[in-house]
Formats: C-alpha cells, structure tokens, sequence
C-alpha cells in the first residue's frame, strides 16, 4: 500500500510508534501520505446532500455569544452544584479543549462560600499597613492607571490531588487535572500601586483579603508583590468572571491558586505572615515527618496529555496525535518528552508557539498506534532547569493518601509528577501507574 | 506639590501631555508619583466598611460561566436583532475591553442568513474538483490529524465603513470599528489535506463553500490555501461559537473575514475564480472610476484608540492611559505612533509583548491631559514596512459616501486609514476628521 511505502518517510523517534516532532515542520507531505489509510480513512466524495440546516435561515446573532447546544459535555463539573455550606469546585474539561487559552466559561473556579454578587460601583481595594499613605482605589480609579496584560496559567495546590492515591483513581483528566487553566490578564501592575502608597522599610508580607463572606486571606512576600504582581481587571479581555474574580483579583504569576484572592478588598503591609486560616490550615497539609508543609508557593514544573485521555477511546489502529498541556511556575517550557511504551524510551514533543513565561505550552506530538498496548506518559522540563519528578520522587517527600502521616490530614497539595494512561487493546484508556 | 516635583521624571513624548513609554518600563515610582493628585485622587483608608455581598454565602458557581449582572452593557451590538431575513451584525464592544483576546461571546458576527444549527455528528467537508483523489471528512476524523494554533484577527471588509461619510459619523469605537476581533484558532492546517487529496497542477483556485442557507462561496487563490490556510475547529480553546461556523470554518489568517468561510462544507479546487455572488456582487463595490473592486484579499495596517473614546468621557485634568488596538494582515506590528495634537506631533507608544504576526496588538502611552482640548490619533507601521495611510489618501482611492461613483453603490469596504477623537473641555469624547 501507498501508506505503508510513504510512512518510512516518517522517522520513528522512540519506541511502540512515536513519531517525529519535524514532521509537524516539514509540512503536509509526508504526514498526510502517512495517514492515509490509516487515520480517518476519508471515502470518496459523492455529491453533497443538503443538510436540513442549509434550507431554510439559521437563529439570531445572540448579543453575547454561547456554545452551540451540541457542545453541552463542554462544561465544567461541579463538586457542590446546589451551593451548600462548603467549598465549591468547577474543573476545566481539558479532554474536550485544545490549543493553550481556557475560554472564560470554562476557567476552573473554587469559591469557599459561593460567588460574591459585587457591585462594582460600590467595591473598594485598600492599601495599608506599613505604608506612608494609606489608600482606597475605585475601580474608575485603577482604569486610569497603566494597564499590562500576561497569558498566566492559574492552578490550584491541590490540582491533581487524586495522584496521591496508592491505585490510580479511574476518572477523567479534567477530575484529575482540571482545577487549572490560562488566560490573558489585564489589569495594574501591583508595584504600581505600592510605590503610591509608599511601603515602610519594616514591611517584609502583604495579607490580601478578599470580599466574599470568609474574607478569604493569605499573606504573600513583599518580594512577589513588587515583582510581577497584578492587580487583574480583565479576564481574556473582559470583566473578570465573577468566580474568577469580579472586579478584581491578586494574581501573582505561577503561586498556587489560592494566593491569587478574588474579588481582593485590601492589602495591609506587615512586618511577619498573618498565618490566617486558609494557610495554616486549609492549604498547610501534614507532611510525613508531621511538620505543616506551609508557605509552599510556587505551581512546579508540571504536564500532562489530554489527547487522548479517558472517556477519548482510540478508533482502530494508525495514526493519532498525541497532545497536553505543559507549565510551571518558574518561567518558560523548555522540553517536553512523551513517551508511548511507559518510560521505556521517549520523544521529544513540538511545542506550540508562542511559548509564553508561566503560560500553558501545547505539546504535540504524531503517533501510530498499532493496535497492541501502549502506556503513554509525558514529562516537561523548564528553563530554570527544573524536570517533573517521577511519582516516588513526589510521594516519598509527601506521603500517600492511604498512609496518612502521623499528626493530621493527608498528602493532597503540589503534584505535579506524571500521569500515565495505558492504551488497550480496545482503544479505551485507562489511568495506570508505573 | 510633590506631583510636580517628580512629574519631570517622567519626560514628554510629544505635545499636550503625551510621555515616553519607557514610564512603563521603567516600573512604578516615577509614574507613580506622577499620578498623585493628578489621576485617582485616592482617599486616605479608613476602616473599610462590611459590603452587603460579604455578609452571606454568594451564589452557585454554574457549570458554564457567565459575566457579572453588572456588565449587562458589555455585549455586541446586534443590527438585527429578530433575525429577520437580511444579514445580521454583532459588534464587538471594543470600549469596554482590554488586552488582545476577543472573549467568544463577544467575537463579532457577521451572518447573511442567521446561524445555522449543524449537529456535528452529520457534518461533512468535502474536498474535490482538480484533486487525484475526492475526499470527505467528518469532525471525528479530522480530530486525528496533527493540529495547529495561533492566534489571529479576524476583520470584516466592512469594518469602519462609516469613515467613508464626508461628516465624522458620531457614534462608539463599537459602532465603527466593532466588526474585527481576534482568537485563538486550532485546527488543522489546510495543506496537509490538500497534499491528502492531491492537488491537480492545473488548479489555481478553490471554492470555498459554507452549510448557511446561501451557502456564502469565496474562491481563494491556491497559493493562501496551501501558506497559512488553516480548516479552524476550536476557538480561544473550546468549539468554534455557532456564530463563528461551529463546528469548522476556513481561516485565512490576515484576509478579510467573508473569505474565512464559516460552517464550512467543502473546497472545490478550480482553474479560475467562480464569480460567486458575494465576491461579484455583495463584497465587490463600485471604485470611483467605475471598475469594481473586487478580489482584494489583505486586511491592511490599522489602528484605533480604544481608551478614551466616545462614551467613556474623562474625569477632570491629570493622568490617563491612551490605549488601543493595531493590526496588520501583512504580519507583526513594528511601530504605533500617537498624537494628542491632532496630528501636529507625535509619540511613539508601547506594544504589549508578545506581538504576534497578523493578531491583535494592544497600544499603550501615558498622557497628562491639561484639561484642554486635545485630539487623540493613532496611526501603525507593520514589520512590511507599510504604514496606515491617512483618511484623504483612502478617499482619494475608494471615494466618499456622499459621492457614490458613477456606476452603483457606495465605498465601504477596508477602510483603514486613521481615527480622531477630539476631546472637549468637559471630558467628552467626539468623532471628528483632521
């Protein structure tokens, strides 16, 4: 067969059908030739029949545009749907998502105690503390200020918590990884605001207070908030989403996601961490030595595939793109490698560009699949250096969730090691460790 | 005053207020210190009040988010809102956004016929014509092939047609300049299946051809279909919105929008163009010496100031950030000059990085109004080395509306010379031409 001739055009860069990366490069030729016969088998035109939705006019342009009614599986999963007394969770479908934005819809959301319904006309942010000035900011005000925008990936510490399970939990990669997401940013760069108000030399620790009914606070180094801190208005270049934010949220590029207060009311200047609720206890887990893992800030050098993924069951044998998501908190991706024979060999995948500092990076790489089992894994690397551990390396620091460290809790914050879907002979895919 | 003290760290650009941009780079104390007094007047920090929102739980987090009820202003104007038999407008609210990206809801939409309802399970493109081998794939298939993204504008024709008018039309940076937005796109690139099909050496063209109603055809030179031809399935990360040609459409990075075919059903490789309706007669006006204007593909160099603009008046004398959008179907942006003096002098101002080829670039400068009267301008170099040409050398080509060549019709396509706001002493934000 023409397939089988052409596909030698294609190199083989590691084992059980990983292709290479250039082919995304060389163009169409060669990559096309390959997947003849062996992907989507496309049959031979006929004349076109008329769909019923071509004869007669289609609906009104809606003044704000939602997914067609066919996409309905394309919505977050929520962990709290009635809004009871508890935290909230809305994940991220990234089985169902490609390129690198999350749209606003689908961006992860987790609320302590719901969405505030802030008016912001009404809504003020206070700066003060160990400050020359003490300040209060409308928003009229902050829009008169220099704005900058950034992609930055948003994740949750306790993104990926099922991995910490000792058998891997069966769900799909937006119950495992979905408490993560990135958009494009809009807002004042905190530095800004800081300078304005005059930080005392005796201020080492911002607290940020949220409006929503816990005042959800946390303290953050001065160090970060003079750095690339934002005072975020705009959310992939409207209004933030009222879970994300409404009308503005901390965001502090690559620090888990807790720090980033939503629907921020004050920043007072202090000389020593506030240790408030949600750091000393919600988002401080017990490590095995029993010593609180607090003050972790940074989202580590992390990855995972997305296509395919549970619940995306391969069709027949041939050729497939394999594709995920890749970020860390340190800077730019600068490697990812995949692997299709769980860890036996690997291949370096296409990155997408623009590879943007602390922004979700798209991996891609051409595969054929042969029918026989396959265990697909990723691992990224950033250009600080940092390589995503294995499991062991994560669990042996933080625990298992069935061997619960001595004084409280479980391991459930920081994953980010790999996650391994195994391919059978079916074409259905299932989460495995190896 | 100590504002005016430092306000001489901050070095003027041009005249009536405009300042350096390096005031951005340079970080906050100077620019800081600038605004004091002049800009948000902040008021000294008392005890902050509770807000009623922070007194209860909020609502529930939905599966599909949604703005705030306080942005109800913040959606597309609609120029048909019942959908009656004519073409549909939604224009993108360029006022009220910030940064890069058009969030989907808000992309604009341009529909002849209303939004077809396309179950995506029955969808096919068909591939035929000049080709060794006719080709027709469904959604499922086309998932399999090596998948691109980039982010790219998409413009109407159209757009900013009342600039044509002999009088300045008064009316929002929406109501002029609302029928362009920009995303991110991934798909599958429109060579590989072309290299697929195989193309016939005599083909020159194809016939791009959508699923509405009249089924809206363009014939496309061979060359851009096999360059950065892109078939788009996902839109800033999830489904293309119905509006936008849900669930495929061809893009056309840099051409003008009608071409991009939306709810795209197949691609007919031909010798010569077929003089469809909509390039014959909708999207081909009348040039003032009688010759149609037909066939012209490139969205030229453009831009407008977003922030100030009609509607959003200034509050009093003192700092404000002039901030806008530019564009160019020919690549990167290289440059953004502003003038507050109506042309008289001018600035250079800053490009929020990254500056992607033939996607949106946000423009920014720091200005101190002096409460006089100002008239604001931009005008944009492209990596080609073309420049926005001014609003008399467009008319000089393509006529004025209120002199309708001899033929039929009127100018109204692929205005892109530049935009003035004048801005009175009370703040207001006028439409005027220099």
């Amino acid at each position: 067969m023409k397939a089988d001739r052409t596909l030698t055009e294609l190199q083989a860069a590691a084992g059980n059908g990983l292709l290479d990366r250039r082919a995304f490069f060389r163009g169409g030729a060669a990559l096309a030739a390959a997947m003849t016969g062996y992907a989507s088998a496309p049959a031979v035109a006929a004349p076109l029949a008329e769909d019923p939705w071509s004869g007669a006019p289609g609906g009104a342009v809606p003044a704000y545009g939602v997914p067609s009614r066919f996409e309905k599986a394309a919505v977050r999963t929520l962990s709290n749907p009635n809004a009871e007394p508890r935290t909230q969770h809305a994940r991220t479908p990234h089985q169902l998502l490609q390129g690198s934005m999350t749209p606003n819809g689908l961006h992860f959301v987790i609320s302590h105690a719901g969405d505030p319904d802030i008016d912001p006309g009404a809504h003020r942010l206070a700066i003060h503390g160990l400050v020359r000035r003490p300040l209060v900011y409308t928003l009229d005000a902050l829009a008169r200020y220099p704005l900058v925008s950034r992609m930055t990936f948003l994740e949750c510490g306790g993104n990926s918590a099922p991995l910490f399970s000792p058998s891997p939990v069966q769900a799909s990669v937006q119950a495992l990884h979905g408490l993560a997401s990135c958009a494009e940013w809009t807002g004042v760069m905190l530095s800004t605001l800081l300078e304005e108000a005059g930080v005392d030399p005796k201020a080492r620790w911002l607290i940020a207070e949220g409006a929503d009914a816990p005042h959800l606070s946390r303290s953050v180094p001065l160090g970060k908030a003079l750095d690339d801190a934002m005072i975020a208005l705009y959310q992939n270049g409207e209004r933030l989403m009222p879970g994300n934010g409404y009308p503005m949220r901390l965001l502090l590029p690559g620090w888990e996601g807790n720090m980033n207060v939503k629907w921020l009311r004050r920043l007072k200047l202090v000389e020593a961490p506030a240790m408030t609720y949600y750091e000393a206890r919600t988002y401080a887990p017990i490590l095995p030595g029993g010593k609180a893992y607090q003050f972790y800030f940074l989202q580590e050098v992390k990855s995972f595939i997305t296509h395919p993924s549970p619940g995306l069951a391969l069709k027949g044998a041939g050729f497939y793109e394999i594709s995920g998501i890749a970020y860390s908190g340190n800077g730019r991706i600068s490697k990812v490698m995949l692997s299709a024979d769980g860890g036996a060999s690997w291949a370096q995948a296409a990155l997408q560009e623009p590879v943007l500092s602390k922004a979700f990076t798209r991996f891609r790489l051409p595969w054929r699949w042969n029918g026989g089992p396959a265990i697909l894994q990723s691992r990224a690397w950033d250009e600080a250096g940092n390589v995503q551990p294995t499991r062991a390396q994560v669990v042996a620091v933080r625990g298992e969730t069935a061997k619960p460290p001595p004084v409280t809790g479980f391991p459930s914050q920081h994953y980010n090691g790999p996650t391994s879907w195994a391919v059978g002979a079916s074409g259905e895919v299932k989460h495995v460790y190896v």
